[in-house]
């Protein structure tokens, strides 16, 4: 009883697993930067365009669009100097409000495509 | 003794001021952005706007880069529906060791162009 348990555990975690991987591929240009150190996403970029990727999208927004400028700095700069930026985009997204009642807030965001 | 001192102090604080005003105008269609808060930089280029500017640069480096997409935003959001992003650049600015004999930093800037 205990191993059926757990044989359905695993195969709702594997079809789990694969959804994202799933979800990943359709966005899988995209590095979308939050607050972990700038050398992760660099090495994220890098590894994208090993994999053979011509664009990588380096999406942030709020106060983490400085670490998106970064990351694509160092990127082209010290790591694949072949690279280049090709767009820059701002933008404004609209999030739903905290608490009921409350009003929506405003938060930046940007988009910068690095081609090689 | 002290009147004369005091009066070529005063020449020399005008000519500073002059000067700074000069090279204000200069670069008068730029909005440098640092640690205030968005509405001061919002207030200037809006300013600069009502003054005949047909293009205003919102420069910034470091952390200051997403309160400088934060302003552009507002801008032609809330203030000035007519005017558009029309280039936004990024780049590295190379700074001076802090210390002797230590390694110079990176930092991260963007420029970003304001038209109407």
């Amino acid at each position: 009883m205990y191993l059926f348990l757990d044989k359905n555990w695993l195969s709702h975690y594997r079809k789990m697993k694969a959804r994202s991987e799933a979800d990943k591929m359709s966005e899988s240009n995209s590095v979308l930067v939050g607050n972990k150190p700038v050398m992760n996403y660099v090495l994220a970029c890098i590894t994208l365009f090993h994999g053979g990727a011509k664009e990588v999208n380096v999406k942030a927004r709020g106060r983490s669009i400085s670490r998106a400028v970064d990351i694509v700095e160092v990127v082209r700069r010290r790591f694949l100097p072949d690279t280049k930026v090709k767009r820059v985009g701002i933008g404004t997204q609209q999030m739903a409000p905290r608490e009921e009642g409350g009003s929506p807030t405003n938060v930046s965001t940007i988009e910068i495509t690095l081609e090689r």
